[in-house]
């Protein structure tokens, strides 16, 4: 066991500075502000968000901090935990591959909602939002060595988020080393998240839970509350627990010099990550060959194993369970030559058309295959064949959404709520937080009027 | 997997009746809150609950629920977390030996808090904490059949204690089945509890997590907020994740017939429960041959190994940390030849004299023991020896805590912050909180005037 695991990430934590951190990273994290920030916008009236609003609004305490895309607010802990939930309910926020954890919810939700309350600089609060979103990568990293139960058993934004969260809101709270420590090690003795819960509502407690034990720990840190020195690498602490095997070098090595967070990638998709290389197959394919959906005989996709472990579900009943059925949106990609946000409804789920053609969508798993690696192949019923290899999905780190992709996808998502004029001057709020003086500028322009 | 273990939980907790239950049972039940409640109070002023307080207060909903021992209320989510971490300071509460879980502080403290906002009539009160500490109790041994890791890593009371409050408060609330169920679900997935928080402050807000937990679930299942219909048995669920091995009959099988909460038994001493056989044997010697401390050479422990794995700490530096040190509270006992709570104390921790006698404390741990069983050997300076074999720690389920004895514990607790007649009328409100019309009447009596 390393001696001082949490010492050093809470030594990171407090002394990097925003100057040290290259612009490539500064500029990936405003990116993944602005990505994330039209889901909870977009998803701010949906029956998710709404029945947590109605579950808890009556026991908040200060209302300081806004629900985004509403104009109600809650105290800071429940308007983060609305705020990640929501995030949440399209599936289309963002992703490190390599451990499929969903960084920035946990993290954007603690932050945005404690702007609202203490005063955070644009750059201290990107900062911020950098510190968690790279330890939440690295501790999954570090976590994922462990065999397939951190894979398809465990939610691991469950296990991480809580932590990048206490170390971005410890930051802004200038919490010394030891109470960094303490914030981290408290978020780490909530660390939860059985994948049982996926295509329910609840799904999204998980990386809410995470926002909420995060700013707590930084809170109950503040005040002296203490905790374990090791909790992480300690011989009963999360690493024992959870991972079972651990590789700490990849939590601690380079911090400050390798960013793994420059391997998070925005999600271009609605729905589970792991079918997005099919689904970018798809789409290829629909959008260059045109195939007229009533001709087409079959589908088969050749997926890597994990797509089937998550997405696998023939006959989601509801839009929820739907963003875990792979045959669902690869039907919805080949009828409708796109992917858009209207899609995700429970009437598209029950439309005749859509079920006709999943229920001849065919999925093998292959071992051989990356995650982010498919194969598609359509047959049409006059014996013609599409057929295509997606070696990178788009949204992956060799294929990234570009700027105007992520500002479509904001569109897509937040127009609806707030008009797309005032989407123009978040996305800018976003891109250029950097330059704010207060951060909390892109809450109130993420909410409507 | 059996196909419906949860939903077997749910529907024995929405149907079961008070007056199902038997005498002995509903007896127990009352005894449990009785000896619970003295910690809360007792650890009112102290600084692992003030900290508590001071970080959440400023967030505080309306202030519904009381802090038991205190004048301040907090809303009900915050006094039910606030009073479990404080009932947890002095280890003090309870224990269900073969798990050695905690039962009754997540459930009481989520009640007591609920039960100042809803009217809950006495009878309702004391089904709904003995449904979730039987339901408790059960979770523990189903999952106890894994190795190690639930016994010395997992604290277990945190991976069972929030399905308990989720019961209980479901069970107030009227919920249905199905949203019962959901509210189990819910609860589970927030599962966590690593004990290499021990010996710090963040070991009480395990339990204390899980109360909010289970009342958060409850309310959110009440609006509908949806999760997994197996959270408990599922492929990806709270058995497989956290247990490795289970036993579900031990579950679900005689519910109603058979009482696992008699099992539960009342701590005699503020300290680790492992630790209470050696704590027993010492304090039968020198309350028998009243041995000069001073006089004696050394002290030989045999314990089961748990003792020492999770209280083995030779060199504890405050009360916090007494409480995982068998040295430490052997040597008191034999110096003070009682236990009483004012040892719980930073200042009986560096007393020189215990830590020279604790010094000359030493410990073996044989596997042939059983948790509860331990062998004390006296050497004294002039030969003389002094030996005492305990079959059966008291407060195990073999030698329980009388009534008297309960009583007494809980003036030592109370009356510092309440006064010895305001605690006798709290003990008669716990026993016979059958009789009362309104329970929070047992809250008004656990708070100053």
């Amino acid at each position: 066991m390393p001696q001082d695991v949490t010492q050093q990430l809470a030594r990171f934590a407090r002394h990097s500075r925003p100057e040290d951190c290259p612009e490539r990273v500064r500029r990936e994290a405003a990116r993944a502000l602005l990505n994330w920030i039209g889901n909870p916008i977009g998803a701010s009236g949906h029956d998710t968000t709404q029945r947590a609003i109605d579950a808890l609004d009556d026991f908040s305490g200060r209302r300081e901090a806004s629900i985004l895309g509403r104009r109600e607010k809650l105290d800071i802990f429940s308007a983060a935990l609305v705020n990640c939930v929501s995030s949440g309910v399209f599936d289309y926020d963002d992703t490190h591959i390599a451990t499929v954890i969903h960084p920035t919810g946990p993290i954007a939700s603690a932050l945005l909602a404690l702007s609202e309350r203490v005063r955070i600089s644009g750059p201290d609060f990107l900062h911020a939002l950098t510190l968690g979103i790279e330890i939440q990568c690295r501790l999954a990293n570090a976590l994922m060595i462990a065999p397939a139960r951190c894979d398809t058993a465990w939610f691991l934004t469950g296990l991480t988020g809580g932590i990048g969260a206490a170390i971005g809101v410890g930051r802004v709270l200038g919490l010394t080393e030891q109470q960094m420590v303490w914030a981290i090690g408290i978020a780490a003795m909530r660390a939860s998240g059985p994948r049982e819960t996926h295509g329910t509502m609840a799904k999204n407690l998980v990386p809410a839970w995470a926002a909420q034990a995060g700013m707590q720990g930084a809170f109950l840190a503040q005040r002296g509350f203490t905790t374990s020195e090791t909790p992480i690498e300690g011989p009963r602490g999360l690493g024992y627990l959870y991972a079972e095997q651990t590789h700490w070098p990849a939590l601690i090595d380079g911090l400050g010099s390798h960013w793994e967070m420059l391997q998070n990638t925005a999600k271009p998709f609605p729905s589970g990550i792991v079918m997005h290389a099919a689904l970018t197959g798809a789409l290829e394919i629909a959008q260059a060959h045109l195939p007229e959906p009533d001709a087409i005989e079959r589908v088969e996709l050749t997926v890597h194993p994990m797509c089937l472990q998550l997405t696998g579900r023939r006959a989601p009943r509801d839009a929820v369970e739907g963003t875990f059925s792979v045959y669902h949106w690869v039907a919805v990609a080949l009828r409708e030559r796109e992917i858009r946000i209207r899609q995700f409804s429970d009437a598209c789920i029950a439309d005749p058309a859509n079920v006709a053609l999943r229920d001849r969508v065919q999925a093998a798993a292959d071992e051989r295959l990356r995650v982010d690696e498919a194969h598609v192949r359509l047959t049409m019923r006059d014996g013609r064949v599409f057929e295509r290899h997606v070696d990178h999905q788009l949204g992956s780190a060799e294929r990234p959404m570009s700027d105007a992709q992520l500002l479509a996808k904001l569109h897509d998502l937040a127009d609806p709520v707030l008009g797309a004029a005032r989407v123009d001057e978040l996305a800018r709020a976003c891109r250029e937080i950097e330059r704010a003086e207060d951060a909390s500028g892109v809450v109130r322009l993420a909410c409507p009027n």
